[in-house]
């Protein structure tokens, strides 16, 4: 996905925010800005949201000296969601289809996403999800690739969300690699994240070799794309691998909550929705 | 009011809302925000958001040739509204306290401000203006204030919230001077949008000079700032007007709907509140 005119003013919010979460004073703050602005007319339009984020975010590192300063709001989250593991489990326990409501769950959890805004209720989030109706969902499709897949590749997105993440896994009978990012950006699941959300227990942990809050093929390492190209199944989780992969020739299960009016637009419903969409390489549409 | 951080990514979304305006495309747009992107570093933060607006408008009009891209949404809403004036005069002429209402119908009209957004429903937010309570109602001194007032200075804000200005200005015993902008910008009132609106027949109506989205007083004219001084009772409605106001040394009565977090923030109020908020000078309090 491209770059709309409308993540413009989201690159500066965002800016700020971290700004914020890295202990900058005003002025710092500030700073910040004018150098997000200074990026801003060089922005091809043609790269995808998260190769412009991946720029800003350096920018805020550089600025700040904090390599990852998001660190304590992803530990708080893991051991918040950890805490929930149990009333997920249940939820999909005591379900009529355990595989549906797990998918609602892994879905719920994409709304710990500091990209987008760090106003949310997880729980209320989870409430809301396990009631509400698919804008999308090729359910019927994706059931029949899950039964005959014997690799899955689940590629991961925030930290925290990794528990609900699990909690979908558990529901899988094949082998899942779950693909983490390369370094910490935002909130994004690195290697230790997924560790300490016990996801090791049920996957195995690779990292996709993108820096950036997204899945950047050029940026990726071989294994990844090995696994990318060979998996049987391959399940992406949220804004940002959308937004890096949905034009990559092969079929990719997206399940996202659009969280942002230009996903939304972009995946072709409103704001908010859930989805679990069948992506097909064009060639075989 | 000074400008906050987190109005320079609304700085970029009002730049775009009003390129898309402007009938300008794509490129042209991208264009917009990259001269909004390089007046961004040298914006004092001390200085009022109208103030930075009327920077941004400036670039938007200079680069689109369009001198006043608003003049047909200002001319669509002033007839739209004048289509609910007699509802208007309904619902003030049946209600219990009449002067309450018919502030509760100006605070409405105040939602016709593109400065801040498109998405808005006039009817509906008239609906829920007429029964939410006020966050500030400062309505003891103000109908004391409007009592003892022979010249009430009325300092309007937008075009087709015009209509409902009216209704309040007809339940006003006073002579009333309506305030306008020198010059067209977003869809805020000129003194043809006024007359348009009727104004005319209810209050002499003048120019305050300020060609920026607020009341710049280092930018207006004499006549204004004469009125300002020796008015007996001062209303200044909305945002714009607030932002530029809100330090001035004489009592001033605010009449808002906190469209936006900054605003509500500034104020101490949540977002969406509606206030008849009593300003009083430092010294005076």
């Amino acid at each position: 996905m491209k770059t709309y005119l409308e993540c413009i003013p989201c690159f500066f919010k965002q800016g700020l925010t971290a700004a914020r979460i890295a202990g900058l004073g005003p002025d710092e703050q500030k700073k910040i800005l004018n150098e997000i602005a200074r990026i801003i007319p060089d922005i091809p339009l043609e790269a995808s949201p998260p190769e412009i984020a991946l720029e800003i975010y350096k920018v805020i590192r550089e600025s700040s000296g904090v390599k990852d300063p998001f660190k304590h709001i992803k530990n708080e989250y893991i051991s918040y969601s950890l805490t929930l593991y149990p009333k997920l489990k249940k939820i999909v326990e005591d379900s009529k289809d355990p595989l549906l409501s797990a998918i609602r769950v892994a879905i719920a959890g994409n709304i710990i996403d500091f990209g987008v805004g760090n106003d949310f209720d997880v729980e209320e989030t989870l409430k809301e999800t396990m009631e509400v109706r698919f804008a999308i969902l090729d359910y019927e499709p994706f059931k029949k690739s899950l039964n005959d897949a014997k690799t899955i590749l689940y590629i991961g997105d925030n930290a925290g969300e990794t528990v609900f993440d699990r909690v979908l896994i558990e529901e899988m009978e094949g082998d899942v690699v779950y693909v983490v990012r390369e370094e910490p950006i935002i909130n994004d699941v690195t290697k230790e994240d997924a560790e300490r959300s016990g996801i090791g227990e049920v996957a195995r942990i690779i990292s996709s070799g993108s820096p950036a809050p997204g899945t950047i093929l050029s940026l990726c390492n071989k294994q990844f794309l090995r696994f990318l190209k060979k998996a049987d199944l391959v399940i992406s989780k949220g804004q940002g691998n959308y937004e890096t992969l949905s034009e990559v020739e092969r079929e990719i299960y997206f399940l996202i909550k659009a969280k942002c009016p230009v996903i939304a637009q972009d995946i072709g419903v409103k704001e908010q929705a859930i989805v679990l969409k069948r992506h097909i390489n064009e060639g075989n549409k």
